[in-house]
Formats: structure tokens, C-alpha cells, sequence
């Protein structure tokens, strides 16, 4: 027998595997993207954006999300980001602070008053300008960004010139622009254009006389209260009971939590529920995790799960394979006779705000907390999606394995596998502390952030 | 600030943009394809069938059109197409001509009698063949492929032969066509096969004597009058009241235009008014840009259109981006604090018939006419697409901006661009010719073609 | 004109027609794969795990099929392959042999009684175990695999270690899993881990003193009639009326077969009559061609088929097509005037057990056995698939020509054409031996496995 012929090997392999279970550093930890692998697209005193390296450069294991884009959006209070739209489709949910979105259309324009939570889909191609309200906070937003032209790749069209980008207008000949908007050039450059910057310390003379409104000819600009408050007139507050617009916001938390006890919560939409992310097939997850809990480990069917961390900090633990004889696969002359012995890999990173982990289909993963926390997770290929559980009372799948296969797959008896089971009387999440076989006269410290209904 | 002290680098880059806001030549214009771009792929003297190169070789801008190709097909007077099938899907517009299509099921077939306008789908794997049914006018056809086996590759498999295509009867053994049509070799090579062209004038004499109805070995045969009557016998016309018909021919006219005025009117057929066109998510256009007039700048949200000119003279601008530092998305090791400054780009090209233009998602472009301009546009990614303008009376995004955001976007007062914005009192179409302040006592000529109902 | 300049080129060219209808043999035959191309993935005493190569590393004709692979499995009675999930949906079909198939959710489980053609859907991350329960008979069971991570690839995650596969338990840290089953972590190695390999042989004695049930560990493990008889209780049948189910098992020949004479039986179930084939595009043939049989010359006009060949021996016809100036597509200066002839090649290949055939979409083939031949196809693409016959008294397409377009196509006037289609009095299946003028008399064998309800 072949089997028997190879175990000295086996023996071998048994190093390599020992090996193969230790934690592999960030370095070598393809599912991690630390804060700082986003890219500065634009800073100024008044804010920034942000863009995360594309997933598929960091790793062949990502070809598949090779479309979907992360930005950051980050602005002062009493701030405006100029009107723009942009070739890719856009899921924009708020991290912290509160905003005025206002979407234009030919013949309308919609305005939402967002806070933490919010949710709204910029379908490419809308214009739209963003405003921080809020006289103290700053405005966190963050988008997941699916490119129409160009696979992963998109642009920012500015409607309105400023130092780092042109307005599109510039692009048009001075002959259509005349015919266009039926007027002299030189009236249309004054109202409209940014002018062309030979001499940029005379022109910002210039515009101080001129126009007292524009203080600043930047991307993101300062904008005074009354401003703002003209901005709000006749807003729109996301629904908070619905999350079944067709195109205003909704809130992550608008619906009860699918998993929740005293350790943690989870809420979910799924696309089924909204059409927002139907089209685009994404689910949105937004997971607190207390301090000192565990996200039991578990699995996602099919979806592709980017966790994004809003606060706090914890760690991960994803569960990876590797084929001994992977590469094999690329030999055109396979030999018959050859088994793979499959090696387990752990992937462990340590989490803190603005971090990101890439969870692929069908791979085991717990995240535990060391100070509450704040994941918002994007569910590529969400519909169908299942998640099963490893370990936990409910929604645990090792339960339902019949008892004789108990017994073959396992090397206790099909008694023992069921005791240990039972060890773990909580659901989904978990003390990450174990041994607390009487949890219930334990104290958990509940988070004040979740008593006060945080994102 | 890091803004202050990149300064003087924005000086320098000053004049960068202004050489980039230059229109590019048609050598550097990617979106432009000369009507001398096609490839020929048959021709004899009854007519000849082109296909444009493939847009993704041209530019990695277009990787999303990957698997679309565009055919030309022109014949004669009282000829015929031979019957034959593709392995791709076919959008089948009459650009010119008068047709009789006839297309093959295992049980029925299906004639239909098509004009200038009229607009089928071909499912791959589709046996049809199409005649000239016209005394005097060349057929003009043109065909969006869409390949099922390979992306951006197709053929067309020839039921009879022809001296530059076998029959694919050839492929298969004497002993599986004797078994298939129970009959000798003999029999099947006499009545069914070209013979193979060792002796080719020989063969010529051979079939002259034989088969005075088989002047031609070729694609694209003459036929009598007598035989194009009976081919359209029971041919349905296209129903010119519907665009819903799964399987018939529908016209581009056949509904009102969506914009009309006296410079232009434009047709379109989206892909939830159109069984046929839904599968494919293809939108039609039908543009008529009266001469001297001009097609307002405009961008389409989400949808990619390739635009042929089908008569007429004039010229687009289309306006890209180009950001400053995009070779860096190359570097793995992105630096933290990057400025990208984003330059406008104009693509200007002069039109004539048969040129192609491809617009993509999000690109504000305009086209005006120098004579009266005719075009027919494939939207790919149509559903839900939304036509912005940027001038105009109705449908102008700009219009819908807010007071505060107007005063803090452009350099004029939001009174003035208000006042400027006002200037044009045209939607979609305008006069080429600016300043026209009082256009109402204007001539405008009002070609013949559109009073005949052309296309 | 330039055709007539080309004549004697085109001599020259007739001399490469005639030598490129020779068939090709295996090793050109892109179609066509041996047995011997798929790999072992595992292999036991108890049963094995074969893969066979990507279909897109074969050829770039399949770049379409590139997140398609076929996986071959194979288990002696009585034996069980332990629970794992894959990242990859599969459609699991029983060639031979009878099962029990057990699917986990996280609330609850399925257990189904599978026989020769039943056929199931299990999503991507969805556990499983599946169990010969036949006393005597080897279980056979094809999947096609369709990966949701990584295109073309997948990976099996499984819940129980063995000599080949760690359990993914395994990847979790020691901290984790103590926190996840409350438990010491010395019972959860005891209970549910395979302990690291170190002293392989001491082992297996403690194993065999310890748990008499484990006799093996190993992917594919030994059990007992009483246990296959546990794992029974409750098990549903597949339904063999109806093959509308979301989740349970349907049979291939629940269904009348759609062509059916003495020579052979074609069934079908298509992604519109099945809601599990629906999402994923994909039709299901199962086709018996009796000895001396022949499936007659027809193409499917959109889905490309993936056939594999169950039992018999047989022969392929495949009719492909070459451009003679292919290679002029690659120069980016392509000539205007360039006529392009189109050679087709015929493909031929043996068959028997084990053997694939990939059938592009719109390319002609026919197939006849030597001995009962029985053929399990998958189709890709398969909705509003259509076959258009080439032979035959039904369903053929040729015999819907117009007589004026038989008279300009085919050698034969329109009359000599009719009456050569008329001579095959059969349809889709015929004898394999021609001139069998007065068929009626003729005896046919009909195979004893037809009578018997094969699959």
C-alpha cells in the first residue's frame, strides 16, 4: 500500500506541520491590511481621502475582489467636499460624526441628514457634495467602491476647479463652452473656471477681493454654520424602521441584532432585505465585540467578508490550508499515484482602529477583544450566504453530525464530542476567557458605548 | 502645511496643465477609432463583411469591452448571404438598404422584411442568412457581437461552402455523413459538399454546366428578382408601434425621441423596454445632430457607448483625467503623504461615416455637426443609466446645486452662475453658433432626411 | 478584382483544406481528455479523489471554462468520506453505486438515499459526509466543481484530522479553542484533535487500545453495516417525480427523455425546469446511444457541454474552424484589404470510460458507440440553449432553408437537396451504418441495461 510506504515521510511532514500551526507575522499575513496600507489620495488642513491598496496586487487569493475598492473619507467640522462624482458605484456608511449628503439628479436633488450607521448607495456617475455639520466632531466615512469603467480602478470627476484637481469644464474647448452655455468666454472663465494658476500668489490676492465666500481653492473647504444650516433645509433623516429604500439612507442598526448576548452584537443586512446592495449582491455587517468576548469561530458559505476596524482593539485568528504538493498543479505531466497531505495554517493579527482583514468563503475565523470593539464588515457575494458555527449552543454545526460519524471522524467517542459540546453554553459570542463553567454569576462589563445605542 | 510648501511644485505643474487641456491627435486619442480600423474579413463584388479591431488591444481603458465586438456588413443589390451561424450573440442593425432576414429554428423559421432603423437579436448559434431585397441601394448593416466561447473572438460557421469558406459538413468522416444522411458519399458530396478545388477552373466550367443557379462559390451571392420574392414571401415587417417583441424587429424610431428640438433629436431604447436587449444589458441610441448644432455636454452615468457615425460630418470633445501620480498605484510600498493632483484631458476628434467613438462611463463629452450628423450608439452596462447635462435648460445637474455650495464651488456668486447658467435656453440640442441671444428669430435649417423619417 | 488575383493562391490552399479535414490525433485534440488527465487527489484502500486538470490551462479556447473543474470520487462498500466542506459549489451526480449523503446546517441536517443518476446541489461551505451504503458495488459519484474564492481553484476543509488533512480546528490557538469549548485544552485534543504525528506508530497502537471505531485515519474510513444503517434513519429518497426541489436530490431520468427511439435515449434537465441549476447556468444530460448507434450531427447554439462518458465505448466527430490570417489579428497594423479563408479541422477521438469531451458552443459533433454508450454532459451557459440538427426527419434546421437559398448554397438543386435529407428517416439517433434504406425490418439490440432503467 502506497499510504504505508510513505510514512517515514509522514513522520517528516509531522515537523513541518508543528511548524505550519504557528502564527504567521503581519508580514507574511496576506488577509491583513494594516491602517497604513491606505494610500493619501488628498490632504489639506481640512480633511483627507483615502484609498487601500488594491486587494488583488497584495495577493493572487484575491483575484476575485479585484473590483471592490476601500476609501476613506475623514473632515473637520463645518467643512464641504466639493461636488463630485465618481465612475465607480459607491456604498458609503458613516464611522463616526454627522454629515449633510446631497445627491443631485437632472431634475431633483435629494438631501439626508446621516449619523454613525448611516448607509446610502452613490450609484456612479451621481453628483454629490458632503458636509461635516457637527461643530465639534469630525466626520468619518467610509466607502466600498466597485469601479464601472475599469476593473479596480476608478476616478474623481470635480465639477469645480480647485489647486488639485481641474474641473471637468476645463476639458471642453473654448468653442463648445461658448456654444454650450451661450456666452462670452471670458464671462463663463470668471464664473465658472478656476483660472490657470501662472501666478498663484497674485490670483489668491485676486480671489481674496473678489469673493470672500471662497476662502480656500481646495477639494475640501471651510463653510460657515449658516452655510451649513441652508445646506439642511428640508433634509431627509435616514429611516430608521426601514431598510428597504430604494435610495435613502438606512441605518446598520436599524433592525434587531441576529446574534446578541452579553458579550457581543451582531447586525446584519443582507441584500435580500435591501435593494440598495441587491444589484451589487453585498451584505453589511456591523459587529461589537465587548471587551474580554470572543466572536466564537465560524465560517461564511460563501461570502467574502472585509472587516474593517471603526474602534477598539482585539485580534483575529483565520484558519488557512495549504497542499503539500501544491505546486504540482502547474506540471503538465501529473503523476497518477500521488497523495496531498493538506497543511493547516493560522493567521493571527492583532487589530486596531482602521485596520483591515480580508475573510475569504469557507474559512474558520474568531476575533476576540481586548478593549470593546467596533468591526463594519462588507459581504462580497453575500446572497446565500450561511454562516456556521464551530463552536456555541445554537447555529453550531459539529451538533448535527450524526453519532456513528461522531465516532470514526473524531478520536474521543461520540459521548465525549457531545460533553465537550456542552462545555460552551453560550451562542455566537463568548467569554474569551475559558474555564468559566459558571458564567452566570459572573459580572460582564457592559459597554457604555452600546447602552447609548453606538454604531 | 504640506499644501504651502508643495507650492512651487504646483507652479510647475501649472503648465503642465495647460499642455494637457491641448486636444490630443488622433494618434494619441484612444477613444477614436478610424473608420479604416475595421478589418476586412470577406469581400468580393457583391460586398464585403469588416470587424473593428478589438477595444481592449487597443487600450487597457477598455478591458471592460473586452467581449464586444463591432461588424460591418454591405451588399449589393439582389444578393444573398449565405446561411450560416456564430458562436456570439448579435445586435443586427440596418444602417441603410432594405433587407429580407430569415432565420432558422429546428421546427419554423421566421422572415422578416427590414429597413433602415430596424433592430434584431441574433442568439449565438443562430442558422440566418440575409438578402438585399433593394433594386438600387447597397445594404448597410452593422452588428454588435457579443462571442459565448471566447471573449472577444467568434466565428462564423458556414453551412455551404465556398471558395473561402468550407462547409462544416466537410469536418465530419464519409462514414458519419453516409450513417447521418443514409445515403453514399457520392450522393451527399453531389447534392450537399463543395468538392474539394484541386481543378478549381475546371470545377468552375463543371458547375456552370451543371447548376445555372450557382454563379458564385462565394459568401455573398447574386440572386434573381424572382428569388428574392420568393424568399419574402409571409415575411413579417417590423412592428412599428412595439419595442417589446421577444423575437421580431423593432425600430429605433418606433418610439417618440426622448429629446427634441430643432437641432437634433435623439432615440433610445433601453434594456428594460426591450426583451432583447435585457439579457444583454445593451442599451440603442439613435442621434440626429442637425447642422450646425450641437449635442449639449453631456455624461452618461454608468453606461459604456460606442458610437458609430452612420452619416454626416462633424466632432466630439470628450474630457478624461489623468492623475499626476499614477504611476505610484505601480509602487508597492506607497508612500503616506501624497498629494495627487488630477488634470483634465480633452480628446477631440473630427467625425466622418464609419468612425467610431467610445464614451465611457462618466466622461462628460459633446458633438457637434458640421453637416447633418447621424449616429447610432450601443450603451454597454445600460440599466439604470442616467444622461447628466451640464447645460442646457432641463436635465442640467448644475442647475440643482445649492446656493451655499454654488458660492464655495465656482468663483462667481451663486447669483452669477445662476445668470450664466440661464444664458442657454435650449435643452440637449443647442446652436453651434454661441451668443445667439435671441434665437427664437432664428432660421434654422431643418434637414430632409428628418422630415422624410430617416433614421 | 481581387478575388480572381487570388485563384492560384487559392490553389495552393486547397492542397491545406484536403490535409486539414485528416483527423487530429489525441495529442493535438484540444477537446479531448484521457481518463489518466485527472489527478489523484487521495487515495486508500478505501476509495480515492481524482481532479481533473484545468480546462483553461489546456487550451485558450477555455479560457469561458476556467471556473469549472470535474472531480471524480470512488469508495469501496461500506466505507464513509469524512465530514468537510470546499469553497467551491458543487453538482454531485452518482454515476454507479448507492449512498447516503448527509448535509449539515447550522439548526439542522438532510440525509438522502442517492442512487445511480440522483443528482444534488451542495452550495460552497456547506458540510457534508457521504456514505457507500451497498454491500457489493464501489460507489462512482462525478462533481462539477465551480470555486467561489479563487478562479478555477479550490480547497477541502476538513472537520476531523487525518494522516493526509489536519482538521481546521488545528489552525486555532491553544487560548481560542480553550475559550470556544470551555474547556481544558488537553480534553479538546483528547476529545476532537488528531494529536501531532510525532511517534506515528505508538499511536495507532493507542488509538486501536483506546477506540475500536477509529480503525483508520484517514479521509475515507471503514464502517459498519450498523452504522450505515444508523446514519440511514430518516434518510429521504430522490424524488423521482419531480426535479423542481431547492435542496433535494432530483434523478436525471425522473424526466421523459426529450429524444428517444430504438438507438438511444437523450434526457435533459435545464436550468429552467431545476431551481439548483438555475443560479449557476447549468443544464444536465444523461445520453444512452445504443451499440451500432449514432447520435446524429447537431450543435448547441449557446451552452459549451462538458461530456463525460460513464460506460461504453464510442467515437467523438468535432468540427472546428481555422482562419487561414488567425494570426494577422495579432498585428496591430492590420491591412485593409485582406480576404480571410476559413479551413475546418475535423476533431476525432476513441472513447470510453472516464473520458471527457469538452463541445464548444455552435461547433457541429456527433458521437456513435461500439458498445452501449452512456454519457453524462454538463452545459455551461445552458440557458436558452437550443441543438440544431443536421440530419435527421426532426429538429433539423437544414431542412427549413428556402428553396431559392438550397439552390444558391448547395451544389445540388433544391429538389436533389430535399430529397437527400428525406433518405434519414430517423431523428437525433440513427444507425451508425448508412444505406439502410428499409430500416423497419431490421433488427436493433436493445440493451439490457435500457430495459432495466440505467442511467
Amino acid at each position: 500500500m502506497a499510504i504505508k510506504a510513505r510514512f517515514p515521510l509522514l513522520v517528516l511532514l509531522g515537523i513541518v506541520f508543528l511548524a505550519s500551526v504557528c502564527a504567521k507575522s503581519d508580514k507574511e499575513n496576506p488577509f491583513f491590511f494594516k491602517s497604513n496600507n491606505f494610500q493619501t489620495l488628498f490632504k489639506n488642513e481640512n480633511g483627507h481621502v483615502r484609498l487601500l491598496q488594491r486587494f488583488d496586487k497584495r495577493s493572487q487569493l484575491f483575484e476575485n475582489l479585484q473590483n471592490y475598492r476601500l476609501v476613506e473619507y475623514n473632515s473637520k467640522p463645518h467643512t464641504l467636499f466639493l461636488p463630485q462624482h465618481n465612475d465607480a458605484d459607491f456604498i458609503l456608511v458613516v464611522l463616526s460624526g454627522r454629515a449633510i449628503l446631497t445627491v443631485l439628479n437632472p431634475n431633483d436633488r435629494n438631501t439626508f441628514k446621516l449619523e454613525r450607521g448611516d448607509t446610502i448607495k452613490l450609484p456612479a456617475g451621481t453628483i454629490a457634495y458632503l458636509a461635516n455639520r457637527d461643530d465639534n466632531e469630525d466626520l468619518r466615512v467610509l466607502d466600498l467602491a466597485i469601479p464601472v469603467n475599469r476593473p479596480g480602478q476608478f476616478q474623481s470627476f470635480s465639477l469645480s476647479g480647485s489647486e488639485n484637481q481641474q474641473s471637468y469644464f476645463q476639458g471642453f474647448s473654448k468653442k463648445i463652452l461658448e456654444a454650450s452655455f451661450n456666452s462670452d468666454y471670458e464671462e463663463i472663465e470668471r464664473v465658472l473656471l478656476e483660472e490657470q494658476e501662472q501666478k498663484p500668489k497674485q490670483r489668491r490676492g485676486h480671489k481674496d477681493r473678489q469673493q470672500s465666500q471662497r476662502q480656500e481653492a481646495d477639494v475640501i473647504v471651510k463653510i460657515s454654520r449658516e452655510q451649513i444650516e441652508e445646506l439642511s433645509k428640508n433634509a431627509k433623516s435616514s429611516s430608521k424602521r426601514s431598510v428597504s429604500s430604494e435610495s435613502e439612507p438606512f441605518n446598520l442598526r436599524s433592525r434587531n441584532p441576529i446574534y446578541s448576548n452579553k458579550y457581543g452584537n451582531f447586525f446584519e443586512i443582507t441584500p435580500e432585505k435591501n435593494p440598495q446592495l441587491q444589484d451589487l449582491d453585498i451584505s453589511l455587517n456591523s459587529v461589537e465585540i465587548n471587551e474580554g468576548s470572543l466572536l466564537l469561530p465560524h465560517f461564511n458559505s460563501r461570502a467574502t467578508v472585509i472587516l474593517v476596524v471603526n474602534e477598539g482593539k482585539g485580534e483575529v485568528e483565520l484558519v488557512g490550508l495549504r497542499n503539500e504538493n501544491e505546486q504540482e498543479n502547474k506540471k503538465e505531466d501529473e503523476e497518477e499515484e500521488e497523495d496531498r497531505n493538506v497543511q493547516v495554517q493560522r493567521f493571527q493579527s492583532k487589530l486596531s482602529s482602521g485596520d483591515v482583514v480580508v475573510i475569504p468563503a469557507s474559512h474558520p475565523f474568531s476575533i476576540n477583544a481586548s478593549s470593546d470593539l467596533f468591526l463594519l464588515g462588507f459581504g462580497i457575494n453575500a446572497q446565500n450566504n450561511q454562516r456556521n458555527f464551530l463552536a456555541g449552543e445554537e447555529d453550531n454545526v459539529i451538533s448535527q453530525i450524526q453519532r456513528p460519524v461522531k465516532e470514526v471522524a473524531f478520536p474521543g467517542s461520540a459521548e465525549e464530542v457531545d460533553r465537550l459540546l456542552k462545555n460552551q453554553r453560550q451562542s455566537h459570542f463568548a467569554n474569551a476567557q475559558p474555564q468559566q463553567k459558571d458564567e452566570g454569576s459572573q459580572k460582564i462589563r457592559i459597554p457604555l458605548s452600546s447602552i447609548l445605542g453606538g454604531f
